[in-house]
């Protein structure tokens, strides 16, 4: 199959260091490609995935102007002209403004969810209509606005070989994350201390609301058993998933997909979370981790979670939350939507 | 004729405070309905214009989301909803996602290039090729990106009468505008101490990198004879424009068009500006103000800026910005569009 990849604007592909949705990109290309399709990449800068075929829309990356309007539109027009008269089979755009322009073309465009569906997105995915083919992250997602053009679920993954699995655990609960209300802190401190073990918080804190979050709510928690380590990345992250008694996982909104959850999986550490969001379909409760309903659950959770696995968790992520698995449910995407002339493309 | 006048998604029309955009389109709504044509207005919240017809893409407008990708991506999906089907003459786009979706309209799309035309915007407007009619605010802009596709020109306007004309001035240049490396106000300070000619500075700062730059430059300049006033609007400045024995505007970028000394020019004040940009063809050197070349040419003039006729100032701006002026060039453009069949018409 010929796919033509369309990357958001904001970083290369592989990602330096930020850049979630660049990541998964480059995954599924390198994946795709070693499966024997043909992959165009569509993106900026340079390319350093597999794809044979490559597009810059812009030589320079915007990370710099990232989540502003600008960069998108170029973007968007710049695709306009690439696919104009290109050979494919499917569009797979992860932009944000590249799926306006899908309306009327002559293959199917399917577009990833990368975050919420709800307000102002899903007012965006809404009026997109039958002009493109929606992915979900997970099937709370999909759930939080089921009228979308959904064509399938495909959960995130990671490379799974490429995080060290780690069978005995040290005594500490691990909190991974940004600084944020959303992601529930104080909980997790709460949550720790209540149940008798120690906690260490690794979380970004960049923007000016991290600083006042941290500087008005964590800061007063820190000390005793709770370890505050700041940001952290590379091998220093994988050694503390992978050391990690649980991570603890006390998640304040229904996030579309806990990646975090995924990758402690992959190191052989169970997840205690709060059930919101996609937590439940991710976390296997009393197999990979603990779902719970409140401060209680995780405590009750936490003393218990040394009975749980590792092994177990590892498995696990490698047979539903590894590329390969992802790669797998992208191709049976692009063979429906390929195999069943769309509305969208009945109307050119 | 009719027009579909599509307004950005930031402000409602027209703005209370901020919004250069929104007050420019409501008062050509407001004029061209004045003059017997049909407005139909897209935009956002309630609508405060004469339009008769409007459509909201938003119950609210998205101030507070200011440059970022969604609201414009939301405001452009729906405005195709809203014009399929629509029976108008030309579609008038003032938001920056909206022109992406003109190409294969059936009526021509024009768009005022509000802001610079170069770098990213340039790319931007370049891609879009003849699918839109561009419309620039000054032949400056014009001139700087010669390639686009341009239609005419109509320089920016205000309401003159809504400008207090004064005849009589006190002793004091004025410098209105922001604290911003490109506004010049260490140029303004150093030409009017230079001639001995008290300065006041009324400018806005808000923004994190106002402040950084107020702090570092601006505020070891304050003191004696340089009066620092802070942001003013409404009444006081007003009061300011039509006080000051002149406008210094010794600007530092190729500005596409610099409304203040319109509004300076309104209030019977004289502009005493470097020469960028627009400032030649809105400033008449020698009977509306001098453009000068320097800092000595700044000196120079402001010793002689009271020579100048507020009266010649007024009937200048009366004659060529006012609104009227503004929007009978934009008749032309309708006319001149809807005459031809465009490219963009043909090819649907």
């Amino acid at each position: 199959m010929r796919i033509a990849m369309v990357a958001p604007p904001w970083f290369e592909l592989p990602p330096c260091a930020y850049g979630g949705i660049e990541a998964m990109c480059a995954d599924l290309v390198d994946r795709l490609v070693a499966r024997g399709h043909e992959v165009v990449l569509v993106g900026v800068g340079r390319n350093g995935t597999a794809a044979r075929e490559f597009f810059a829309t812009s030589d320079v990356p915007s990370a710099d102007h990232l989540g502003q309007g600008l960069p998108e539109l170029v973007h968007a027009l710049a695709l306009l002209d690439i696919l104009s008269g290109m050979d494919v089979d499917v569009v797979h755009d992860h932009s944000m403004a590249g799926p306006l322009l899908a309306r009327g073309r002559d293959v199917p465009t399917v577009v990833t969810a990368h975050g919420p569906v709800t307000g102002q997105m899903g007012r965006y995915y809404r009026g997109l209509g039958d002009s493109v083919q929606m992915v979900a992250i997970s099937h709370a997602q999909r759930a939080a606005a089921a009228d979308l053009n959904w064509v399938g679920t495909a959960h995130n993954a990671v490379a799974v070989e490429r995080f060290p699995f780690r069978r005995d655990k040290e005594d500490f609960a691990l909190f991974l994350g940004r600084v944020s209300p959303d992601k529930g802190i104080p909980q997790a401190v709460a949550a720790a201390a209540a149940a008798g073990i120690p906690l260490r918080i690794a979380a970004k804190c960049r923007e000016p609301e991290e600083h006042e979050y941290f500087h008005d709510v964590v800061e007063p928690l820190l000390g005793g058993d709770v370890e505050w380590l700041g940001e952290v990345a590379g091998a220093t992250k994988l050694d503390l998933l992978g050391a990690a008694r649980c991570l603890l996982f006390p998640i304040q909104w229904d996030e579309p997909f806990g990646m975090v959850m995924v990758e402690a999986m992959a190191c052989g550490t169970p997840v205690v979370a709060l059930r919101r969001g996609s937590v439940q379909e991710v976390v296997t409760s009393g197999e990979t981790g603990f779902t719970c309903d409140d401060h209680d659950g995780l405590v009750a959770a936490l003393r218990r979670v040394g009975e749980l696995s590792p092994d177990r968790c590892r498995a696990e992520a490698e047979r539903r939350f590894d590329v390969r698995a992802m790669v797998t449910r992208y191709e049976q995407v692009y063979q429906a939507v390929t195999a069943a002339p769309t509305l969208s493309s009945r109307a050119v």
